[in-house]
């Protein structure tokens, strides 16, 4: 029966390994209500094991009553951060844990929110106003950026094109420091919501604008491409990809016939390229803000790809590589670990509070590209991101940290063969898994889905996360929430 | 621009009219704490529209801070009502509300509980115990059953075979009545996972056990097929379809050579099959148990088929059709009143609470035959259900409400065609979806899919389903949920 305990203590995995000791299962079977030590509860819930003993499987070992109440807060944040899973719904959550943690496992960061709820993110069509029930990633950023839904493709400006103030410029109106940071180009969609209002997302730069939003261009007298608006707007700091698009040439404006990196230099920003920029950078305000773009395009992702194929089902059981490209530019953790750092220690950060955005924006590329290996790491990336979120959050106690989706996705977890893609993996449980890509004949075509997807909130103000919300909701709840602190502050 | 508002009008939909008028959002910007007046609180949570303006589109109007505080209470349940979707994963909840109410709009059952989580629910391989991240119904509800994760095709026995005591089981040695409700084959699995113990869930009656279940049979000394377990576990109500199997004959024990339908009435069971019998009902309790089943195998649906297809996106948009024979059955609807008037009602309810399972079971049904119409109508029946379930449960004030599915499905919403199968139709906002199903080739063999799924409570111990759970920990609040409620009351 040797094989047989290897494979108990596989299925166990690394989840049961990473629980700090005090909190891992009793196996108490009397519901009682202890309270927690800490006033500020993260929950904890990974199955003790064995999963195929009765209670084995269960995450809760005592009434979590007390522990509920206690993450519900008032409302009244100093700080928020927004955590984004670019396409990243429930099945992808479950995908990726089940293979880097295994099935009754646990995400230290993503499953560590108190309180959980659901969200729905329909955009709205730019002709009639009528619910699109499978919306992009700028419409559905546009909607928690400012509260209004609009057009696929359309960056912070309503149906008639109309800009929208974003929940990231209030903040800064407010007094508050401002942080941007994502794994794309910093001037893909989710990024782009917090600081332009451009008709169509694609008007990265001048360039770009000239052809296809000529009313937002700077020579027509509009706010410019998104790049320049990055400028203009000045978070204290953003971090992400998308440096090919500073080597274009303003237009019109001050900074005509100038680089829009030699235009950030000009203006005062910090432009860094490579992580040792990012490490050594010790502040991040309106009188030095940060600029750091640490790739041309997207960000390399975490690991090497694990494309499904037809039949992919069918092949032995892969296990996801590390992609080497990765190691040269930062992780999601560091930039966010920097990002908070830098925000929270700042003047104004300190006194009037801060507004951070993160996404982990290639879990939705690489769901796109039906690339298996590709959306896990970036989940991963996106946990290990909150997880510095929660452990900043949970000391200043009085910020509000948010985790959702943009959007549903493609990838299910089937058992067998399907007409589409699939792929075959082998979990932290020792077990094979397949996961299926069925809305695209090829690899790279895999649609957004409308499925309504999970969204958590730690700290004050986490409560209106829970039930059934929308997505503008988010916008109004950060807002207003910051609002609450700031009236009580002053 | 009549025209215009015309759509504007129907974007708004059947949600918007069907809010209670002193619920409708007040377009107060403002978060503030104000109590409800109810102490038991339920969300509401329809958009006000229109859903293109800034703000329409949200579904909290103000801070919910104190309603989730008032959500959140003691443990102790007298009563617990647990209803499952079968399949009814967040994308088909997603697909059903878009449908009936609109992208803004809200169920009031499925959607009014005001807390809510999600919950994983693999089941274990035979063999090796290791994860199935795809399981079946029979595995999924034996874990809420009984607590103990086991093989696919299991019913209440743990991967060696061995019995689970369940939870209606409990509730009964602990004085409580008992129910268990369903629109399928009252021996398919999930009412099945309830009642009794059997090695494959195919083993309703004495001629499949003795074929597939030998050990499980009365002639060699076991507990019989699922229909006679039932009879044996008595509970005091029990609803659905499954007469067929009745007209089978006892092998063993006090009566063989009868048929099982005679042995129901010979052993005091109130044995109905039609509309009228159920609205006759005054009474049911051990002295008088009611087993009623209202067709030969599953119960109809509500829609007529609307069965996706290769190309089927870009057909016209349809629209679900009643279906007629469902009129001649009784609804989850009324099932549900029925049984909890009886069962709240009767002696021992009266005085010791308690439990009853209901289950929409052909939102799966469907969901694998690709049947889109069918798939909703039969999520529009478990919303009913709930909404009785509430009514009760706010009335009350005694009552844990918990409503989940077992496992996700195939169905998603998607932008167009896709490699699988599709069907396109109108909503209540007057748009067009299409939804796939990608995990077979043909219409009928759709695969159950592994992403977690939503849960929700209401009442006394619904604190226990926020956050990540898994499908075991049910059984453990539930158990605990009344235990506690019987502890304080004796």
């Amino acid at each position: 029966m040797s094989s047989h305990s290897t494979l108990r203590n596989l299925a166990l995995g690394a989840a049961a390994l990473s629980l700090p000791v005090a909190l891992v299962a009793t196996g108490a079977d009397a519901h009682n209500h202890p309270r927690r030590a800490s006033a500020s509860p993260l929950i904890e819930r990974a199955a003790a094991g064995p999963v195929d003993q009765h209670g084995g499987a269960r995450r809760i070992t005592r009434d979590q009553t007390q522990l509920i109440a206690d993450a519900v807060k008032g409302s009244a944040a100093k700080n928020v951060i927004l955590v984004i899973g670019d396409g990243m719904g429930d099945s992808e959550i479950t995908v990726a844990r089940n293979y880097l943690k295994g099935a009754g496992g646990f995400f230290p960061g993503i499953d560590a929110l108190p309180l959980t709820g659901q969200l729905t993110h329909y955009s709205v069509e730019r002709e009639t106003g009528l619910p699109d029930y499978t919306p992009d990633s700028a419409a559905t950023g546009t909607a928690w950026a400012t509260g209004t839904k609009t057009y696929d493709n359309a960056v912070s400006v309503d149906r008639n094109g109309t800009p929208q103030q974003t929940v990231l410029q209030l903040a800064k109106k407010g007094g508050r420091a401002t942080g941007n940071v994502s794994t794309s180009e910093i001037q893909d969609a989710t990024p782009a919501v917090q600081v332009s209002h451009v008709s169509l997302r694609r008007c990265y730069g001048p360039v770009a604008t000239t052809a296809s939003c000529p009313e937002n261009a700077k020579e027509n007298g509009g706010l410019g491409s998104i790049s320049e608006q990055l400028l203009d707007t000045r978070p204290d700091l953003t971090f992400g990809g998308g440096s090919a698009t500073f080597t274009e040439v303003a237009k019109a404006g001050q900074w005509a016939g100038q680089t829009l990196a030699d235009q950030a230099r000009a203006r005062g920003f910090q432009y860094l390229t490579d992580k040792a920029g990012l490490a050594s950078l010790k502040r991040a305000d309106q009188d030095k803000p940060v600029l750091g773009l640490f790739s041309p395009g997207n960000m390399p992702v975490r690991f090497a790809p694990l494309v499904a194929t037809r039949g992919g089902a069918d092949l032995p059981a892969a296990t996801c590589q590390p992609e080497p490209t990765s190691a040269q530019v930062p992780s999601l953790r560091e930039m966010t670990g920097k990002a908070i750092e830098l925000l929270s220690k700042s003047r104004t950060g300190k006194k009037n509070g801060f507004f951070l955005q993160v996404e982990s924006a290639s879990i939705d590329k690489k769901d796109h590209a039906a690339d298996l290996c590709g959306q896990i790491g970036e989940t991963q990336q996106l946990d290990e991101a909150v997880t510095k979120a929660l452990e900043f959050a949970r000391a200043d106690k009085n910020t509000l940290v948010i985790v959702t989706a943009d959007h549903a996705h493609t990838s299910q977890i089937v058992d067998g063969a399907t007409p589409g893609l699939d792929a075959r993996v082998r979990t932290a449980d020792g077990a094979e898994m397949v996961v299926a890509y069925g809305t695209s004949a090829t690899a790279g075509g895999m649609q957004h889905t409308g499925s309504q997807v999970r969204v958590a909130g730690y700290g004050p103000g986490a409560a209106n996360v829970v039930g059934l919300i929308d997505q503008t909701d988010l916008f109004f709840t950060m807002r207003d929430s910051m609002a609450a602190w700031t009236r009580a502050n002053r």
